[in-house]
């Protein structure tokens, strides 16, 4: 028997109805998947800080956000062979298409087809799936997992073995994942090396932890939130900088006890301003800086060029540099096996 | 029979004696080698912009500037064991003192003794060694080889053999070398990829030939100056912009006949706005772009982090990531050996 068409689901979703408003609990509609696209069930979702940024000071909106997920898929649309109803899947902000040059190059997970939509739309065909009272809502990074349902790009899904904990492994759809990866993919931290962490909410975290399985001596962590700091030494952070209560600036502690600077930092605050702090706290000839974060405000960084003189590399990474298909579905193994861990 | 005290030579110099004034070639006094130091005739010597920009807008005068030499060793220091009298030497900016963490890393050529010398004074102890009437005459990078006679550091100083012709291996002790080492040492240009040069100068031009003898695909220069463009391409430049002729911004250009972007971008011209051109000219994913140039102003480069999320790489390159003395006999050995080219 044929499967049944899909029709218009009604369920209830947050709606940000305009910068740094309450979202609402709406009864929206959402439209059945298009081709190449699947409809799910959303099981879980976290709140990631560029949600936060996005809603107090982009233009678009109505809005449902969200773009860290897990579901189970209800519906597929047409052509789509990889996913059926009843698939356990992780959502994606950056999908992968096989296709293009940087999906096939084996060297960089920046999509050029289903890479960061910014726009409020579907890759597919600029339109929305939401709809509220007829009114079109917009997605928020073609994902938009705050919602019952929703509807993705096939190629910004990840099918992940049933037997993983959907509630838990939906942090790997973006800030564990991030903070993971750009230690082992893109900064490649080396046994006994010394980390600088700058914030250490989800990302700082997850990268703390990846040093730490990396075998890193040391492990900084800085931040201004006294709590955060005491939580971070259960992620194998060894010792941790409160800029406030410090007396020289957080760089030039950093150089003084890493005996001219750290061989790695990270930037996961998403401020371009600590960007340059993350380049003074590293030790000349190969330091190496890694930008994580989506800056809140000044989309500008800035640095003295002496500081890159010096022999410095300042990298950027999204979504610590997995291949979403090719790398996640290992990744999640990795977390029901116990090789990271999860703390109460 | 021990060999004669060394004793003040009296010869000519180009000196300095104000921003931007012209140099006045004076009769200077050039002290004996003090401990660990060698005293040099200068054979040749060669003109850097980075000469001319410390002599527009430094404040340290009277000044010999000068800092790419090669020489005879007229006399040594006391515990000078590595260098007699009659050695020909290349003069280095950048030292090697073989001992500090940098120089025993294996990885870096950031000497934390012997590096940079911004106060016009010699290393060991923060005085010069030339005079007018008297009057001291600061150094610039401890090398200042706008000298008949100079003292350096022997630590900054490396063995050539005698047979290399000394008036053209100068070039390798700063701007040939610096483009070289940027792509082979530190970008590691592979074979088959595209490069873009921003600034076709001296160090531009290394960078191309190195490049190209990296079996590179495309080698794009970029310089507003017609002759420069076209002299670049004996160098093995495949292309060449001039910005002023383009209708568009040249990154758009370059990401628009590259297929988005080339996979590698040299900075040349010391301009830090130009920087930003440079990673804009890179492709997602992989893009590095390496910065080679010391800026005439604006010490500060700034760039989007959108630019870095995208996956692009920012990395400083001094003297070309080579550590001197360990690099650059064998770099000497192959201009001999014809390994890279002279153009009449």
């Amino acid at each position: 028997m044929a499967p049944s068409t899909p029709q218009v689901i009604t369920c209830k979703a947050a709606v940000a109805w305009g910068a740094g408003e309450p979202l609402v609990m709406e009864e929206v509609e959402v439209s059945p998947p298009q081709p190449m696209e699947i409809r799910i069930k959303v099981v879980s979702t976290s709140l990631c800080r560029s949600d936060l940024s996005a809603w107090e000071s982009h233009a678009i909106f109505p809005r449902i956000f969200g773009h860290e997920g897990s579901g189970i898929v209800e519906s597929v649309g047409l052509g789509v062979t990889e996913f059926k109803e009843g698939d356990h899947v992780l959502t994606v902000f950056i999908g992968e298409c096989m296709t293009c040059r940087q999906c096939t190059s084996g060297k960089s997970n920046i999509c050029q087809v289903l890479g960061l939509e910014r726009r409020g739309l579907m890759h597919s065909d600029q339109k929305t799936r939401f709809s509220v009272k007829g009114k079109p809502v917009y997605h928020y990074c073609a994902v938009s997992s705050f919602s019952e349902y929703t509807v993705i790009h096939s190629g910004c899904a990840v099918k992940v073995s049933p037997h993983a904990p959907l509630e838990k492994i939906c942090l790997l759809s973006c800030g564990v994942a991030a903070g993971l990866g750009a230690v082992w993919n893109v900064a490649d931290v080396s046994k006994g090396s010394t980390v600088v962490i700058f914030g250490l909410g989800t990302v700082g975290l997850s990268v703390a932890q990846a040093a730490k399985l990396r075998g890193a001596s040391r492990i900084i962590g800085v931040d201004n939130n006294p709590q955060k700091c005491e939580n971070a030494k259960a992620f194998g952070v060894t010792e941790v900088l409160d800029p406030n209560s410090c007396e020289e600036p957080i760089a030039q502690v950093i150089k003084r006890i890493t005996d001219g600077g750290a061989d790695f930092s990270f930037e996961c605050v998403g401020d371009t301003d600590m960007i340059t702090t993350a380049l003074q706290s590293c030790c000349d000839g190969w330091g190496l800086t890694v930008t994580l974060g989506v800056p809140k405000a000044k989309p500008a960084m800035s640095a003295h060029y002496g500081l890159l003189l010096m022999g410095r590399t300042l990298k950027g990474s999204l979504f610590g540099g997995w291949k979403p298909k090719s790398d996640l579905p290992s990744l999640v193994e990795k977390y029901v096996n116990k090789v990271t861990t999860t703390v109460p």
